[in-house]
């Protein structure tokens, strides 16, 4: 099959690609799928993968039992092993024997087709558009602060930094009711942000150690740094940041200031879903550019520049 | 008075330091006090503090309201303003403003003499000990951490370092319930420990990632990527140590792993007073050493020693 594969000499696409129905899995049609920033952190080597890229995406099912033909689907990006003791305890998403779809030991969604466990699947309803259903993973991600951190409606919100995932993370705490301030070095995704986030350009505004709640979606080392000029004492940083370093902060600070400090990665898909179906999250206006897959590096190319939102890629 | 200072010369005990009753303050004649781990910072440069060093203290009020006369007191080391944002929202730990005892813009407790606000003295219940009310501060501190973390009795705990922090620290955890172990690289410390908590040697042991929280007393910035080796997935990192760097470990781990880092420092004062009082805490065990006031330079040595627990000095 056609897929956008990534190996040691680099990202192409490929005609024959061979597919690999896993045992007991469905295969999907993949219908429209998302470029992510660890696509392109992918590329540059970080978790050493090689296979399909792709983790963000929706399709129908063609092969599974017989209840799930035809359906259209999203899926978890995590296939866990559902006996170990992390499994069992509900942390599944960090099973240690899991693959990761598009990014650890299993083909991804840059292809016509995938394979996941059926598990993994939940369909998505009729009203939901491809358009809006290829946010669910990164939406879900979103939500995933919500499941990790109690935010209040009289809690003070800042989000650093209004790339891909950014942006879905203002919107979502805006549902809490809570006063969220979306933070950005460059103008252009400021015009993006919808009326519940108010945006300000980094240039232009004194950060005031005041936040309740800082998220760091900056994807830079400084980005902690800057949270903890805007964040309160006993506030929280929640971090989606993944980088090496910590920047021009330091633990000590930390425990003076007794931050806490909530790495957060993978979340709940339910949960993104009815916010779409509801009409709550509206993230079709961050698509800006879609390609076919046959020009799935271009994808990638589009999706690198300073300020690109979303790129779909079309199988 | 006599007592034991710190400026740009170092440390040293003087005969002649003005004792200065802030107005509207209590004075507080010192029963006892204790060197902390703080106090060697201190010297070493930390906060660039030069006054009177000491802030875990037992003493009798002197001058004062009427009804503190005579009164046997502890008390928070943070003077507050009282009036600002971070006050009024009852972080007056976190006040811009404060001055701290022995630490930041205010005199300490290893002298004949302290100047304190009323609000921040809290009376020691008779059947407590001096010995034991000397650690009613760094108590409080262990008790910090049941204020910013929710430690279910169904928990495994790890604290890492047996110092005189991680003591208090693993005592006042193991009343929780919760599954407590203490991680010390050498064997004195073990010994000390209660029946509450098993000891063990690092080395002879390897890290499980199973803890649900890892508690960092080590002092040390080897320490959290030691506590990420402990931890589980979405576990709680509750950091005592001030260091300027994170070690080997990186933001990455905690955004994979999920998880909480929780840095934590000063502490409610009248559950520690309550937990001496009821006995469930007798940290007298952990005093190694006393020294008179004229001798608090040695006091400052032996404390500095690689294993040694709390030593106390007397004005």
């Amino acid at each position: 099959m056609q897929a956008l594969i990534l190996d040691a000499s680099g990202p192409r696409v490929v005609a024959d690609h061979p597919f690999v129905a896993r045992p007991g899995e469905a295969t999907v049609d993949v219908r429209l799928a998302g470029v992510c920033a660890t696509d392109l952190e992918l590329v540059k080597g970080y978790m050493g993968f090689s296979g399909v890229l792709g983790h963000e995406w929706v399709g129908t099912v063609s092969d599974g039992p017989a209840a799930w033909m035809g359906a259209r689907v999203v899926g978890d990006i995590n296939a866990a092993c559902g006996g170990c003791e992390t499994c069992r305890a509900g942390r599944s998403t960090h099973c240690p024997s899991r693959t990761v779809l598009g990014i650890q030991g299993r083909d991804g969604a840059f292809a016509e087709h995938l394979s996941l466990p059926v598990e993994n699947l939940h369909r998505v309803p009729d009203g939901v558009s491809d358009e809006a259903a290829v946010f669910v993973e990164p939406l879900a991600a979103a939500c995933q602060i919500l499941e990790q951190v109690h935010v209040r409606p009289s809690d003070r919100v800042v989000v650093l930094g209004l790339g891909r995932l950014g942006q879905l993370c203002a919107r979502v705490l805006a549902l809490t009711g809570a006063r969220v301030q979306g933070v950005s070095r460059s103008p252009g995704p400021l015009a993006l942000l919808p009326a519940s986030v108010p945006g300000v350009l980094s240039a232009e505004v004194e950060p005031d150690r005041s936040a309740d709640i800082v998220v760091d979606c900056t994807g830079s080392s400084a980005g902690m740094a800057t949270a903890m000029q805007w964040l309160r004492p006993r506030g929280t940083l929640v971090l989606k940041t993944t980088t090496h370093d910590i920047g021009e902060t330091t633990p000590t600070a930390w425990v003076i200031d007794e931050v806490t400090v909530v790495g957060s990665r993978c979340g709940p898909f339910e949960p993104a879903l009815r916010l779409l179906s509801a009409g709550l999250i509206d993230p079709t206006g961050l698509i800006q550019a879609e390609r076919a897959l046959a020009d799935g590096l271009d994808a990638l190319h589009q999706a690198a520049k300073a300020g690109v939102m979303k790129v779909v890629v079309r199988p």
